[in-house]
Formats: structure tokens, C-alpha cells, sequence
């Protein structure tokens, strides 16, 4: 394993040298093979509020200088036990949202003939449904534990049926998803009506709301979360509006009273004994970011997810 | 109830469309009855440091256009229970303390006539002041529960008696409050002297600092709040300094070490039973904020108050 | 003429203050009549790089509430004159191009019927064909003034042959521009290839370029236009990238070298003897922009355009 | 002349550090004598739209710190040939306005003893005023240059006679000011109503609008203004709104179409054979300034006066 | 101790005028003694990412205007009981990363013979070995007490032994510190591999990370801290990348999932028993600050590190 | 020629799409040759003031996607006739001034070989100086031609010889430039003395400074450096601060009174008939930058320097 090609060796070229790719690793086209790859899909099609999320990739990559190989926190290195990639970017059609969604399936489907796992860097949350039609297509319905402000299952909006806010009823309509084990992380805000909670909850979402972990804790939460995934293969989908505006400004409908940084990176650090498929981490919008912050936000939580992917195919692969 | 008007359909207006009033709501001129009003008081001659909350009630409305009618922490639909309008900005003498404080005062009392319940965005804390004096005319004495990261009990200041730090003092001398309701919430840093805390603490006030509640915990705070005002006519003012500057970097005189916004909805959310006659949420101050972040987290607060009325004018008028 | 109605009375209520219309105007529904309406169209589907101009209207109406009802660079007060109104915006489709540019038109023209000249506030380009459509439906082809740094004669772009980068060749291709009188000033920067300049020609396209002002002057590029447009019936498309990024950071495509909003200011003021009979102002991008600078440069740009209008209403209404 | 105390050494202490006074220079009390003072009002009640002008010393003071000794453009070293201080701020009343301006005055007055010259760092232009006051003491009364977006000729508003809107009106009124030699400079924008224009005028002000610059230029407006002042002892006070927004974003009430700051600097320049009485920059606003680009342009404006008083107290003094 | 010269007087010299010194305490020059001093180190050679603290000092400056004499919730008046002061900055060269770490050793020696206790408010963290070499030269090895996102333990980097990444490296290596009592806290986030954590355990250090406070609660950690530094001499090192993004955005090495500032204040209160005999604030970088965020987080903290000293001081000296 | 790579093709991947190269062009390793190569400098060890520059290199990648690949002004398809490519950036030590130079000139060296002319992304003005040394090697002593606020011709400060400020005073001395043909152009603002203006004439230089533009006219600065240069083998250095802080709000030394972008490209496209046989552009500072608009101005100037080296490179191919 030891040949794997890691980041740009950072006692050479400082940190702030050099084309920006995720953590500084090789492009896909730069090494033989590959195990995980993250990739962007810088789209925005599919907002109802503040758009930009099309800069989110190129704005993660930059704010993911700093990253280095070995995270104590999980004490792997994930660059060093799998080979992991910058895939580059899905282009997409920025003018026709049923095109685009196509795109991103095609695009998913090809590249997942390549690695094992993907992470996924937004765009909106509408690339979610074709990222779960793509990961679907290879291990079935999914668990998928989504963190967001939102709760993302609403319906038709302006004539369209999907966008930012429907992913996850589309992705139940079409039954990628197994939702027996299906979780929602951090919502809140006010929502149309009572009625959103009740699609939610009969499309089969259970929820571990922001207000249920201000009032129980953190650790109450993850054990809501594990219980309720289970062993299943789990996609895991992160709106990085989940975290609080103070944490993430720079995203597209910021609610009030969010998670922390260090609350979500700790519920991810737990899912290290889950068998996850993939992942994505979406709406990160930069014309509302300041000094990186969100992306910084952002590329360690890409980070996470990529180091949960690793261990896994590390082991897997010895 | 549902012959209210609510807010402009998001369905068919796009959020970020419309003229903006807050949460997209009537105007108080446009609909034939009110119950609950949201009024502004673009003011800020009052403040001892940074300047600007003139532009607060037109930033808190441009960053409430996400809110949405349904409020699943208090499982109540505001709007659809009580008429809900946007009164405008009471217009104020820029240039003269005393007489914009009496203005305040008449145009409270004014609205007041028009509906059962008022909730201002500042504004600088002054206008509490005026506020209180309406307040107390209809209800008599009220137990305040102030959210601050400052006491606004401090005395005269460059030979002004009414300023933004003195709003609580006044309005104990005037009779306004009662004091063995009374509470501030949030309060830290440093002081001018001991003397502060010891006039407060005569004047009648209990405290619950920041400090304490991050020793002993929100829900360890709350208990106290609610053995405090007990069933007293409550009004609830809230300075948006109260939130760390992480959370609300937009304001005239921040101080390290506040709440985040999830603690005060929190804390909010458990004044369900109490009887609130009247509220504010001042010290917003756009030109120092970033991305709405603050603008969001106020409205949010706005909203928050908005349905602890509602559900009350609600029930009253069933 | 005394009797219409004009802006908020600034010596009663400060400037800041009042839900925020265009230059604090009435809004259509609170006149019996209207002669010149500014309407926004908060739209940004169409953009080809950064999007955001979905709150261009209600950023340029918050940036415009220093406006006073005097000019003296034309010395005229159109709010005199004329009843100017803010009409609010027109609600499109986010997610379908198609329906959007119909749903522009179709509100065009029902606004047509209510008032005798409309200056939109965009949004992006895309809305210049709806808008002249409707011009043309009512006029006849017209001469087009269009203030860019794009030429905005593109073709069809990812599928789409409307977007912000084609208003002006379809709407030649559709009839509804007088080629002979039309003109591009202030156009600079790369383009695709030297065929972008050849097809603009052969639509019929007349170039006073930023290169040529900074070579020749200002007053070498209006006797251009002047000689250009003649007298025929016009139509005034500014996207308001025309202006340096110096001037108008707050856009989607900035390009280096641009017009001061100095030069733009005094090309309109020459204009008066035009017979202008709809314009725009468009591409406004507010999270771009900083302390309003942008919306503020747009603003006195739409003011000097609803001049334009407003002396030659008054004229007509004598 | 050469024992006067210059700035910092840049060569022993690198520019960016130390305690901040204007241009490194001493303070006042740190020397034993002084030629011209460098003082500051953090001030900004007498505002109508943005405040912030309080901050407007300490961030020219920040923003001073590149200005070397020697000056190309005048060839003058102004540190040299007069012993140059940075006199504090003056501190004046936040919350009642007559008081303020008396603080103004008398702090002037008392300056005036201890120094030939002042240049004034704002606050708002309200100071203007008792700076004209304290100068006309000594001085009788004195031509004025006036650098402006706006007149400033303005009458009584909100009841207050004395405003940032009015200090020429007052100040010609109490005769203050040689109407028959003084000048408005980079006006622009609209006004309430003719009648402003015909006020101005009837008090006796002339004008070389921001307009007149861009037909005639530069050169032509200083020919004006070097005719209209005359040989007069002169009083130059520049509202740094005088700039176009682009130039000098923070400030409280932009208007587009202003002056470069190249412009400015060059009609400074200009004036060598003045006898200049004093000056004052004003209406500097540092939370809508971005990358210290106001506070540059305000300090070498103040830096630029300073050069010229230098010269001639060093002549005056050989 | 009331012959003290405090702050300038609030009550005459509103809080946002005069020249900036740390909470407008009088600089060393103009008091006849002082007991502690608060010094900058304006430096920035030494960083591996984002550069700019060099303006740090400055900065922190300007944004503790606001500190008020008492501090209620140590109890203490710090600038009663003891003779604070500001010493202004120490000059370093820019251009030599050896010659810099010299200077700042011999001034801080310089310093503490006119002190008994210094705060250093960086400049980047290397300044961290000088002055823990000057103390150790007066107090012998000391336990350090580290706040930090990073374990600042690496070794020679682009052949530079002494950087912000290395300075508790090379003062364990020479002697400074005493390794049975220091700790780091508030690590967190990637490293370059597992060889850090065991070099840095080799060196002597424990650690109280990040995520045991997320997951253990503050006063676990503040538990461990206490046992570790037990009755030491102790030098208190804060980088104040320590905090989250969201609460100190203005730092050059950000790491998400970092401390509160209430977290960080309350740790440091828990230290009033302690010997402290010095104490550093390092690593501001306001370019990327917003509304001085950051820099009134770090003003607290020095502030609360001025108190602990002061207490002391205050008894010692009875 | 057809055969050259291109940048990325805008019709299948958005402009905000992929990894960004300056303007979507290949790398230097993606392609079997090049004629011209783009390269940057992380570098900002060399600075007297605000640093930052070492993000310049990645900042005007960013800022160069909405270049397009034909360029009117110039009539000229860079990309078509010449192969440009981008080379990344060289690695240099930032703690060790003189090794950072050296690494400089030896990569320029190296890249040399490889291509026939380099256009460099800083850094600060240092890495003029190893830059000159490269295209003196091959081309002996050159015309240089320098844009910039300042002379750079200062010497040793703080006791390095070689900085920023000193560039083409070592340059001099060195023999690697031409200096009867050398110019600097923009310069202005205050110098440390007279001397400095003597020892740069001594040394050679012209000077047309920004002042002299302002008075004169582009026309006639244009004049003057074309008969300046003559047809002597010329290198172009751009420092950005030649533009007004207001057009390139982010770099280090910014200086009122500058360039417009629009002047600043015009004179560039004066010297199409010069033989340029290097180019640089430096000092962008991005935490400085708004809305990328210093960015996008500096992408644009490397584009103009790329057009007149394509030109010449395309007719000497052919």
C-alpha cells in the first residue's frame, strides 16, 4: 500500500504553492489507479434562495491546503492506505436542471467504475439524487444519513420536481433508499407546515433534530444515529448549512441555531464501524463565505468522510 | 382564524422577490385588522461605541425572507393563528435623544390601540425605554426578562439620563417594572466597577450570566428564568449582543464569551406558558455584519417571539 | 402635474427608515395611476459564471433610498413630473428558463397596459429580449443603446439559446431592434473569437468600445451614439458590468477597463432629446458588491434614466 | 529648522508597528513646540444617513502609516521645515450636538494658541462649523474651498439648525466665511429641489461641479477655482464623499459620479500659493470601508495639506 | 496601589476616541513605574501559511477599547491593584528570522527589569521562544500551558529550525521548560503523521484536545490542566487559532472544530490560583478578521491574562 | 499552429468548472511543448508592509476563468498562434530570503530551456530582480519597463539588500539592465527624501509618473516610453499598485492617485511592436481583493503580456 501517491509533499512546495487540488493530491489522470476519489460538481440549478454553490468545489479545494496526511482523530492515514484522488469536476448543464441531473448520474455511474468510493463536493442538494440513483445502481436501497438544516423531502416547487429541496423524496419515490435506517441530523428552522413533517416521517425518515441535541446532547444523538442505520451500506449527505451560519455563513439558507464544527465532526468520528458507500458534502456557497471559513469547514469534514472511506478500503484491500 | 392574510406565497413569489417587509407579511396598512405587529426603530443615538442600528429594522427585514409559516419547535403556525403584520419604522429624531424617546413612546401607544401585541426591532437599546413606558400603561408593572451581554442599568453618560445603557435603570426609578420578576440573561465582561453590579443588584434585578451558563448548563438557567418571573406579565427584550460575536459579529458593543443562537431559541422556547405583553430585539447593527448572519439570527429571534404571542393571541381569541 | 404622489417626505421619516422601495416611491397599488413604472425582475437562471443578480432588485431599492427628487445634472424632478412608481417585481420561474422569459413578457406587457415607460432593474441579461419584446409589441422594432462589456450577440450556449449571453441576437433574429440605429458602448475584453465581432456586425451592430472612449474621450463617443441612434424610438440596456470592476464590483462577469459611473452618467444625460421608450438596468450581483457601492452607482442610473422618461412624460402630459 | 521631531524611524521600526498616531509624528505633548497639529473629533451625530464617522480618526491614523517624509509632488519634506504633531482627538459630546459643537470650538480655539495650523480629521462635516469659528477668531472671515458630493448649504432638519447638512449655511450666516471667494468643488446628485441650488448661490457660493470636471477637466476647474479664491486667507475642508464611491467607499452618503483621487490630489497641488488657515478631511466611515482604501485616500489628502501649510510656515519661519 | 494610572476616563474621552493603546492604559513612558506590561511583537516571519500577524498588535489594540477596569467574574479591578501598562511594540526585522528571535529575547529581558510580568500580544508564534528563554532566564524552567489548535513540536521546516511551527520544540530542547507540568489544549485536526504526537509525547507534553473537551466537557479538561501544571511556575501561551473559525476567523492557520471563546475565558479563570510568570497572545492576522471578531476575542483574553497577573501582583505588593 | 492546446473548452465545461490553470490553459506536463509559459511565485518574504502576495500565484488563477481565447483590442488568438501553457508555481523557501532568490533564478533558468518566453505571477517586486538575472543570461542587459506606485530602487533595509523595495537597484548594479532605456511609470506618492528621486536618476531611469499622466494625458506618457525603449530587447514589470487602490484594492503598498486598469491596458497594448522577452505581475495580495476585482485586473494584464509575446512568438514560428 505504501505506493500510493499522496498530497504534494508540503516541505517542498509550501502549502500555499501550487494548482489547487483537494488536500493537495494527484489528479486522477496523474497515477495509475485510484481507490477513493473526491469530485466536484459545481452546480446551482437547483437553489430556491442564494445561489453560488457552482464555486463551491473550486472554494474547497483552496481552503483544503492545510490538510494534512494523518488524522489522530480517527489515527489513520488515509492517504497512505488508500489512493486517494482529486476526480476534478462534473461538468453540467447550468441551464437545464433535468439535463444536469443526468449528467451527474452518467458522470457518477462512469467514475464509479473506476474507484471504489466516491465523496462528492456541491453544488446544490440536488446532485444527491443522482449521486444515490449512481450509488444505488451498485449496492441497492442505502441507508442515508443526512445532515442539513432541511429536512430536503419536499415536493414540486415552481413546476419543478427536482431540486435542492426534494432529493431525498425522489430518492424514497424511486426507492434508492432503504428507510428503515434512514436519518435526519440536525434540522430545524420553520418549515411550510405540519404537513412537511408528516411526508417526512411517512415517506419513513426518522429525525435527530438540532434542538434534540441542544436539549440531550451530542452523545444522545450519535446513539439515536447508530441505532437507527444499523450495519446497513450508508450513504452519508452533508448540507453544510447544518452547521450554524456562525460556523458556515457561506451557504445558501442559513437557518439559526446549528451544530458546531466540533459537534459534527464528532458524530462523523463514530461512523467508523459503518460500511459507507459514499458521500457528499454540498452547498457550500463562497460569495457568502468569509476567510475560508466555511470551506475550511467543508474540506475537514471532506477529510473525515474520506479518512471513514479509507480505513475501510484499506482494510479491505489487505 | 384562517381568514388571516399571511405571508406572500413562496409558491408563486420566489423568496427573494417583493418588496421586503418581515417575513414577507401584510403591511399593517393592506390588511382590515391586526393582532400582532412587527414595527421598526431605526435608531442609534443613543449608542456609547459603534453606531449603525438606524439600518437595523431594514437588514433584520431583508434577512427574515427564509422564514417560513410553520414553527415545528413550538409547533405552532403563527400566521395562520393570529394576523401578523409588518407596521413599518416608527421615524425618529435623529438629532434629539429626548424627543426621539417620546416619539417611541407615542407611537407605541399608538399601535398598541391597533393591536393586542407589539414586537420591535431596533433600533438601540433606548428605545426600551419608551417601550416599557407603553407597556406599562396598558398592563401596569411587567417582569423583564433581558437577554444582554450588558446590565443597561449604568447611569448617566456625558449628561444624558436616557441613553442605550440605561434603559433598565430609568425604567426602575419610573415604576415601570417589577422587580421581583426581573432578570438579565447573558451578561459578561468586564465592568466599569463593582458599584455596576451592586446598583443592579438594588435596583432588583437577579442575573443569569453567561458565566453560568456555561458552568451549570441552558436547562440549569432556565429554571432559574422561569422561578424568576413566575406568571407576571412579561416583557421579553432582547439585545442581540446577548449571542457571541460568532453568532452576531453586527452589533455596537460585542463582548467575547456569549450564548449561540441555539441557546437563546432554546431559552425562548420555554417561555411558552409565560404571558408575554410585549417584546424587542435591538443592538443590530448591519454594516458590521456578514452574510446576514446576524440580520438571520434576529429574525429568527423575531419569529421566535412572534409565536410565543401567537399561540397566546390564538387561544385568547377562540 | 402638483398632485403626484412622490417619495416619502425625508424631513418626517429619515431616509433609512420605511420598507425600502425604489427611491422610497409608492408602490403601484397605493396611486390611482402610474406614468413610469421601475419594476424589478429578480432572476438570475440565464448567467453563464457567477450568479446572484435574484437580488439585484431588492438590493438596487435598498441602495437607492438616497435618491431626492431634484436633478440638477438635468434639472428636472421627474417625481414631479411624472407619477413614478415602484411596480415590485415580477415573480419567474428559478427553474425553467423558457417559462421565465414568457412569464417577463407577459408581465411586461400587463404593466405596459398600466403605465406608459417601464425601467426594469434585473436580474440578468436574459430579461432584455422579454422586455423588448414587449417594447416592440408596442412600438414597433426599436433602436437598442446597450451599455456592456459583452457584446451579448452570443449563440446558443449549452443547449440554450436564451440565456444572458444572447438577448441581442435573438431579439435581431426576432425583428424586434432597428440594426441601423442600434449601438454597443463600453464593450472591452477577450472574446471567444474574432467570428463574435463579425457576427455582431452582420446582425447589424454598431461598437463605441471602452478602448475607444479611453483613446478618443467621452464626447467623441456621444456624438457616436448620438449619430447612431438618430431619432428613432429607443430602447436603453445597461448591464451594469459596462462599468469598471472599480466601480461595480457587485456583477457576475467583471472584465478590467471599464467606463467610471462619471462617463456612464454624463453618455445618459446626453440622451435627453431621445425618444426613449423603455430601459433596463441590469446584472447587478449584491454578494459581490461592497458598502452598496454597486447598487448605489445602479441606482443613480435608473434615476437618470426615469429623468429621461419623466421630462419627456411631463412634456407629453402638458 | 532641523531639530524638528519627525516620524518614527521606518529603518528601526518597520512601518507597520507602534503605538498609531497620523504619519508616525509625535504626539504633541511629546515635543516641545509645534507648527501644525493633526487632530482628530471622533464625531458623527451630526449625520443624516450612514454614522460611523466616530471611528474616522483612529482609522485615518491606521491608514497613515505608509506616508514617507519627502513628498515628490509639492518637493517639499514637510517634517523638515515644520514641526508637525499629531494633536489627539478632541473629545466631544455623542449625545447632544450643541454641546459637541461648542467642545469643537473651544478645543480649536485652545489648539490654535499652541499651533499655527490645523488640519482636522472627521467626524462628520458638522464640525466644519466651530473649526470655521475658531478660525475666523483669528483669522476673520476666510475664503472656502469646499470638496464635496453635496452642498452642505442645506437649512434646519429634524429641528436641528446645526448638522452635517448645514455648516456653510450657518457658517455664512454668522459670517464666517468671504462669499465673494469661495467655492464648491465635486458636487453631484440629485438635490430636493432647485431651490437648494438658488439657496447656495444667494448665500454666495460658486461651483465646479463633479459634472464640469468630466465636460471641461481638471485643468479648467482649477483655473475656476484658482480665479475665485482669490489671494484670500483660504479654508479648505474636504468631505472625502468628494470621491467617487469607487475611490472612497466609506463614507456615509456616496454618490456616484465623483472625482478620482488623482483628481483630488492634483487640485491640492494646485493651491502651493495659497494662504491656507486651515483644513479639515471629513466624513471618513471606516465599517464600509474595505482594505483601509478610504482611510489611504483621506490620509494622503491630510497628508497633501499638510504639505502645503509646511511650506509656508517653513518660509515663514526662515 | 490607588495612585494607579488607569484608562483614560470614559466619562470625558468617549471609548472610540484618542490614540489606540491596549484598553487605553497609559503607555510605559508616561507612568513614573508599572508592575506589568503589555507589549507587542509585530512579526509574521515566521509563519508556514497566512501571513499578517505583523499587524496583530495594532489590532488588538484597536479592538480593546471596549475593556472596562472591572472584571466580575475574576472579581478583580486589575488596573487599581496593579500599574498596567502599554510598552508599545518591539521592533523586530522583517527580514531575518534569527536576527528577530534575538531581538525579541533581549527586549523582553529589558523589559522585565522593568516589570514584574509581561503579556505578549503577537506577531506569529514563534516569538513564543524568546520570550519563554527571557523568563526562564529570570524564573528557570517553567510549565508551559499551551492553547493551540496545533502541537506546535515540529521540527526544522524549509531548513528554518525556529518557525510558528517549533518554538516548544526548541525550548524543551534548551531547557526552558519544565516538561512534567505542561500541557497543550485545544488541539485538533490533521497532522503530518503519527511521529508528531509521539515526538511530542517524547518531549513531554500531555495534551487535553479538542475533541476530550467536546466529548468530556470543559471542566473535565480544566481538571486535567490543573493537576498537570500543579503549583509551577507558569507561562500561559495562547494562539488564538485555538478558537474555532467562528470565533476567531482572523488567524493564519485555521482548523475547524476548535474552542469557544466562553470555553477559553472560563479555562482561564480556572487558573486564578496560579503562579503565572508570563503569558503570550499570539497569532492574529486581522486581513482576515471581520468586525474585529477575532481581535476582541483576543483583548479578553489578554484581559483575562492581565487580571490573573494583576491579583497576584496586587497581593504580592501588600 | 492549430495544433496548440488550448484552454478548456467553455462550451463543455462551465468557465467555473476544474482545476483551476491560468485561464483553463494546460499545464506545462500536459503538452509536449510550449512556447509561452504563465508561472508563479508564492513568495511574500520580501515585503516592508502588508504581506499576502504569496496567495497571489492561486488568486489569479481563480480570477482568470472568464478569460476567452481571441482578444479584439489586440486582434490576436493567443492560444491559437503560440503555445501557452501554465507551469504551476516554483517552490521557494519562505523563511530564507536569499535561498528564495536563488531558487527563483534557478527555476527561471531552467523554465528557460523549456520555453521561449515566461510571464510571472508574484510574489512581491523581489523576484524581479533572480527574474532579470534569467533574461539577462540569455538576452544580456534589457530595457525594463516598470509600472508601479514606487521606484524600487531603495537600498538595504533592516539590513537586507535584496527585498521588494530594491529590485532594479540591484538590477542596476548587476549590469542586467539597459538603463538608457528604462523607464518607471505610475510612480507617486511621498518618498523618504529627494535622494531617493537623485539615486534613481543616477542609476538611470526615466520616470513618467502618475502624476505626469494626470496632468499630460496617456497619449504623451505613451509617447514618451515608446521613445524611450526604442527597440531594445524589453522586460515588462508590473507591480499592481500602479493601479489606484480603488481598482486593485489588494496588495501591499497601495498608494492614492494611480492608474486606471483601463490606462494601465491601453499603454500595454502600446508596445505591440516591442520585443518583449519577459514579463511579471506582482504583488497581489488576495486577503486584501474584493470580489476578485485586483485579481481579475492583474488576469487581465497577464493576458495583454501573453497577446504581445504570442504575437511575436506566433510570426517568429511561422
Amino acid at each position: 500500500m505504501t505506493e500510493n501517491v499522496g498530497p504534494i509533499d508540503a516541505s517542498v512546495n509550501p502549502r500555499y504553492s501550487g494548482i489547487a487540488t483537494f488536500a493537495r493530491l494527484p489528479r486522477i489522470e496523474d497515477v495509475p489507479r485510484a481507490d477513493i476519489a473526491v469530485v466536484g460538481i459545481p452546480f446551482d440549478s437547483g437553489v430556491s434562495y442564494r445561489p453560488g454553490t457552482r464555486f463551491g468545489p473550486s472554494h474547497v479545494r483552496e481552503s483544503s491546503r492545510l490538510l494534512r496526511p494523518y488524522n489522530p482523530a480517527q489515527d489513520v492515514s488515509p492517504f497512505a492506505i488508500a489512493q486517494v484522488v482529486d476526480a476534478g469536476d462534473i461538468p453540467v448543464n447550468p441551464f437545464d436542471l433535468t439535463e444536469a441531473v443526468s449528467e451527474v448520474e452518467r458522470a457518477a455511474l462512469a467514475l464509479g467504475e473506476q474507484v471504489q468510493r466516491i465523496v462528492t463536493i456541491g453544488g446544490d442538494h440536488t446532485v444527491a439524487l443522482p449521486l444515490l440513483r449512481a450509488v444505488a445502481a451498485k449496492h441497492g436501497p442505502v441507508a442515508v444519513l443526512h445532515f442539513d438544516a432541511h429536512l430536503d423531502t419536499w415536493d414540486t416547487y415552481f413546476g419543478a420536481p427536482i431540486t435542492h429541496g426534494t432529493p431525498f423524496r425522489r430518492a424514497s419515490e424511486e426507492g434508492l433508499i432503504d428507510l428503515t435506517a434512514s436519518c435526519h441530523v440536525g434540522t430545524r428552522g420553520p418549515l411550510y407546515s405540519k404537513q412537511d413533517l408528516e411526508d417526512d416521517e411517512r415517506l419513513g425518515f426518522s429525525i435527530v433534530s438540532s434542538e434534540y441535541i441542544e436539549e440531550h446532547g451530542v452523545e444522545a444523538g450519535i446513539a439515536r444515529i447508530l441505532q437507527r442505520i444499523g450495519d446497513k451500506p450508508l450513504y452519508v449527505s452533508i448540507d453544510i448549512d447544518v452547521l450554524d451560519p456562525a460556523h458556515a455563513p457561506g451557504t445558501g439558507t442559513p437557518e439559526a441555531g446549528g451544530l458546531t464544527s466540533r459537534e459534527l465532526l464528532r458524530i462523523l468520528r463514530a461512523l467508523s464501524s459503518q460500511n459507507i458507500v459514499g458521500a457528499d458534502v454540498v452547498e457550500v456557497s463562497p460569495a457568502y463565505d468569509h476567510a475560508q471559513m466555511t470551506g475550511i469547514a467543508a474540506s475537514h469534514v471532506v477529510y473525515e468522510l474520506v479518512c471513514l472511506l479509507a480505513a475501510r478500503v484499506g482494510s479491505d484491500s489487505q
